[in-house]
């Protein structure tokens, strides 16, 4: 019986697919980070690079709005964007599309791609438009982008070390009943302001839930350990502990940065994005003192999210 | 009765979709050429942006060798990035994948994607591997690839004009039937040489058919004609005109150029490619002299190919 996917999981298979691909000399980092980074013709500013896919019926379904189906697809892109420390610059969009849908469904879909690019920046110069086999009733939107970031701000997952405190911005939990998980602000600004103002020494996004992205943090930046004053997360109202560590979905900025900033920090934070909470909820070890369990986890039986 | 895609067709629907994309200022070619051309901190130095999707059941089964579908999904860019004169730089993976699938075979297209990948000189970046919902057999696979070209060097769709002759390299037709569209060689050291020795005026690579392909050519530059000398078609063996015309997945270069610069184009380019031919297959002119039909169409009901 051959191994399947679903019994391997998403991070072991990409570890496996990922191992040793072919990285030329303009390659700065490759898989593993939220976006690939890439050096440009300015030795003082990188590229950023980065693609990611919206399945029906595992990332959306046709019960929700079109437009905001295709605002949360360019989205989930641009808080990549934001976790390097970048700006976007273009995007292109595949859609792989059953032909018996409605035209109006995918021009829904394109409606909010359009009004999230204007407001984010970001150029859409094209992409493809595909069809699926008759008798695959699903439809799937993935979008390409490209981002720059000055070689100074550019933010690893890989920089955290023992002693550095543990931040997220805003509220973690619920996204999908609320409905955030559509319409979530990328913290595009935050971040920009934290790489220039504060330079965290590790940034990502939270994706796929705490319990899950801060181990990968954790791993990237050589096996350190974390702990977490459970007490202290930050908790959309009415969701339990369980819910904000693993349902996933947040887009909030997760990063390290060195504890002797901590309270000047904090207050200029407050003054800029007053409504933007931001909180810190643990500290880098050298061995893991909180445990956690659950998070996101593709090719594995799980509720629909 | 809603308007459904394939009542409408890919070329309407791409018209449709990416009428007045938000474009900014770094960009050079939007949506409508074979990749996407962005200005860079390099005034002398394009950037190339392409993404392309292999969708099973429409481009490729599960009964053809896993290695050759990935190598397909990278050399269906690699003739994009040639097509508009350029050299590739990076590229990112996303596979879209039914849980139930086995590990081997993903393994087997990331196999074709790396070989590809070195032997062309593409770095591969990573990507995202993501499970297709449950009762969904299809998988899919979507490579997004950066390129460049200098700017001198970097040839439009858009750049024909009346009594430009029309060139095709290699031999058209029976890509399926021979397994060419699994291996064939994307044309970009012949690109290279044709940009930097003749200069062609318009240029894309033939993936959907000549028949297809060619009124776009046309279209992009300005809605001239052509006229086509169907007897002087360059076909592979077995092939009839009808095949050469519409099958797709050529993989060639179609282009056109300035006819004064013919005769000691030819003689030259026999000396650099003596393996790959290359013929004056017609000229551009003000109205459509020789009519053509059918080529590769999305979402409307023809054979698998």
């Amino acid at each position: 019986m051959p191994e399947r996917l679903e019994d391997l999981g998403e991070d072991a298979l990409v570890d496996r697919l990922t191992h040793h691909l072919p990285l030329g000399p303009e390659v700065v980092a490759g898989p593993g980070d939220d976006c690939a980074v890439l050096r440009t013709a300015d030795p003082e500013v990188y590229e950023l690079f980065k693609t990611d896919c919206l399945v029906e019926g595992v990332h959306f379904t046709g019960a929700m709005p079109a437009d905001l189906i295709g605002r949360k697809a360019l989205c989930r892109c641009l808080s990549d964007i934001a976790a390097m420390g970048g700006e976007p610059v273009s995007a292109l969009v595949t859609i792989a599309v059953p032909g018996s849908r409605s035209v109006a469904e995918v021009e829904g879909w394109y409606r909010g791609l359009r009004e999230a690019a204007e407001r984010y920046g970001v150029s859409l110069v094209g992409g493809e438009t595909t069809s699926m086999p008759k008798g695959t009733e699903t439809a799937l939107i993935s979008i390409a982008m490209s981002g720059r970031v000055r070689r100074e701000y550019c933010v690893f997952r890989s920089g955290a070390t023992v002693g550095d405190l543990l931040a997220v911005t805003g509220r973690l939990g619920g996204s999908f009943a609320s409905g955030r998980h559509l319409d979530f602000e990328p913290r595009l600004l935050e971040a920009k302001w934290l790489v220039e103002t504060w330079r965290p020494t590790a940034m990502m996004d939270l994706s796929d839930g705490l319990a899950r992205d801060l181990p990968r943090l954790a791993k990237a930046s050589g096996d350190v350990g974390w702990w977490i004053d459970l007490d202290a997360l930050p908790m959309h109202e009415g969701c339990d502990r369980e819910v904000a560590l693993t349902e996933g979905e947040d887009y909030e900025l997760l990063f390290t940065l060195r504890p002797s900033e901590l309270e000047e920090w904090q207050e200029s934070w407050r003054a800029v994005f007053p409504d933007v909470p931001l909180t810190m909820i643990g500290q880098m070890t050298e061995t893991i003192e909180t445990p956690l369990e659950g998070g996101w986890e593709h090719f594995q039986e799980q509720e629909e999210k």
